[in-house]
């Protein structure tokens, strides 16, 4: 895809940064935006200079204000007039869910630069992503019961890891917006930032990340973390890391890491994420939408 | 099932109030007061002008002093004289389990108003609510193990998921008392009120939801959440929340939604719980006790 | 096995020490150690007298500085002349997870008192525990992806668990050391304490269960909340609770937990963990090792 029209995708060093970019709409989603995000994505997996990658929306009023409902951001939805009626049919898919699906299957660190006003998939889009700090402006809102729908784009399956059950429900069964202070109490976002000082810092943090690790583990410790978490049995996490442990220890990033950790200097990582996985990756078999 | 004795069930307008009653025994619980509670949820489900329940208990010293251990509370299970010998009998089925998995099926929100000390089952049967509010001389005891048993009401499920399995460990391996401090910064409560205005607060928190929010959407977000949350991979939640998306984005209360956000007006959502649900709800197979 | 070289074993009334003890290395973990820990464990299990493990680190610097890289550590994995290629053979079996695995199928509770550094798999073995108290100058490193690796001893599905998967992914990701004051903020552990304060307060603790609870209840609650929390649905629960119940009910620890509140006294149950589990523990197919 040549030339992003409703986002922007700029390297700078080992971070990508994607911003939301529809200022005269607050940001809000559209199919467009979900295919350019996606895009991007796929981009910045494939691109072994980016170690992270970064999100935020243009201006300081809006990360994305929800999913433009007006007919040329994909409204039609709301007043489609050939409705489908088998729901296992592909149209049915949600939007939001096939962005934050792609999300969660990143081999790079998401973290999120939340500049303000961040509503219904505004808000479910940072759920994957790995880190989200956020401006003191910033507000969210699962406002989807106050709009005569329900959580989108998987977040009932995502919000409660992140701010545990009560908080979720009581978010998404009153559909109140939440302000920067209470996502912070309540673990939605790591750290507030004042809006000048927002994307440094999660600059930083994703410096902090590219400076010091290898690529490689980083990969692998997203997708195991996200992963094997919500197996049954620990057992399960033992069979892959295990399998994880065996290969990477005899790699050339095992032998940087503790060669430079011994030696107190930085380290310099030989092995990319696109030709040094360990074979075994990915282990998964995914489930497919039906 | 005509008048109830061991608790009581008001209307006020949105709002069914349960209120556990047995003053003389500190609310203790009986399998009678169990039938109560299921008969009062099956009431509250089905009537379209209950829109939350809220669960208080008579008096301010006790919520629910746990089970009743005299014989006509059905304390004779201690000293039961014909134990059943296969566990998987009906007979074994814990009174306490029964009661929360019903609450776990509710279409409403559920509400605690814990006005008091809160011990065993009294604990138990408030996890499998939406949100907790307690007065500050309110306690909860998860005393299990001080009694010589087990943690009940499928509590090894629920409390995890409300304050974290380190917390939930200690609680129930110490099986000491926990004041109310300690239930608000562990989350296992929102809030803390003082005694006379903690039903106050929860009526207002189950209007600020009867007032703002679609009952379809609420419903159908209350199963979400509690169900999916729980399942290995996102892909589980998109299943349901795309054809939940498709079929409620062309709902009434979608229309009315959206209308009366961009009229800034209080909603007035046509659509019913008994009526509206989508055509796949419920969409699980539940796994039956065996 | 007689004799530990690795670390020590000691018996202080109800409570058994575990005593991570190499002192010239910081503690720092080998194959040997595993085997001792994995036997004080087994020995802790069969010995009815200990009612909770206490784990510590010799010296006021380092619970465990991670595993030994020498190869009198076992550190020849890092260069291995022979590597398996069959990434299912048991050679490839991660020994940290080896360990923890077998911590989690400990009968008695478990009581982390971190009195120092604790890095890789000094910090993972931890995660299993069931309560975790600090020195206020430990230290905790989730390191791996700093050293090439990845999370092991299925830290992954332990990790989010305690913390959350937030924080799991943003400690793994960076690779960062986390002071005291952080782990206790993130509830990674539940207190924190002066050095000279920090064993004394892990067996007091320890002493607090043993003095109040029966054996039976606690070692059945372990094994309830670590394995039932995980499951889908809470009828996963209920059923197993259910089965608990009735037995226990009808035990001699049940008659005298209730006999000995009602007569405010302190209990004296007569019912073992060698001798008196219910007939259906343990109830689970463990998954293996593939």
């Amino acid at each position: 895809m040549s030339g992003y029209t409703q986002i922007r995708y700029d390297l700078d060093g080992p971070v990508a940064l994607v911003t939301l970019h529809r200022p005269e709409k607050m940001n809000a989603f559209t199919r467009t935006m979900m295919a350019e995000i996606i895009d991007a994505m796929d981009q910045a997996d494939g691109d072994d200079r980016v170690r992270a990658v970064v999100f935020t929306g243009t201006g300081d009023r809006a990360f994305c204000a929800g999913a433009d409902l007006t007919p040329e951001g994909g409204g039609h939805v709301f007043s489609d007039p050939n409705p489908v009626e088998d729901l296992s049919d592909e149209r049915v898919r949600d939007g939001g869910g096939r962005l934050t699906l792609r999300l969660f299957q990143s081999k790079k660190p998401l973290i999120s630069a939340c500049n303000g006003v961040a509503v219904g998939v505004g808000a479910t889009m940072q759920l994957p992503m790995d880190m989200r700090l956020a401006a003191d402006s910033a507000r969210f809102g699962f406002v989807f019961a106050r709009r005569g729908i329900v959580p989108e784009a998987a977040s009932s399956w995502f919000l409660p890891r992140l701010v545990g059950l009560p908080t979720a429900l009581e978010w998404c069964m009153t559909g109140r917006l939440i302000d920067a202070q209470e996502a912070l109490a309540k673990g939605l976002v790591r750290s507030l930032h004042a809006q000048d000082a927002l994307l440094d810092s999660a600059f930083a943090l994703a410096r902090e990340i590219a400076d010091n690790t290898s690529a490689v583990s980083v990969a692998m410790t997203r997708a195991m973390l996200w992963r094997l978490s919500s197996l049954e049995h620990p057992m399960l996490a033992h069979r892959i890391d295990s399998r994880a442990i065996y290969r990477l220890s005899r790699s050339a990033d095992a032998r940087e890491g503790i060669a430079s950790f011994l030696e107190k200097r930085p380290p310099a990582y030989p092995d990319t994420v696109s030709g040094q996985m360990p074979d075994f990756y990915p282990w998964w078999d995914e489930p497919d939408y039906q």
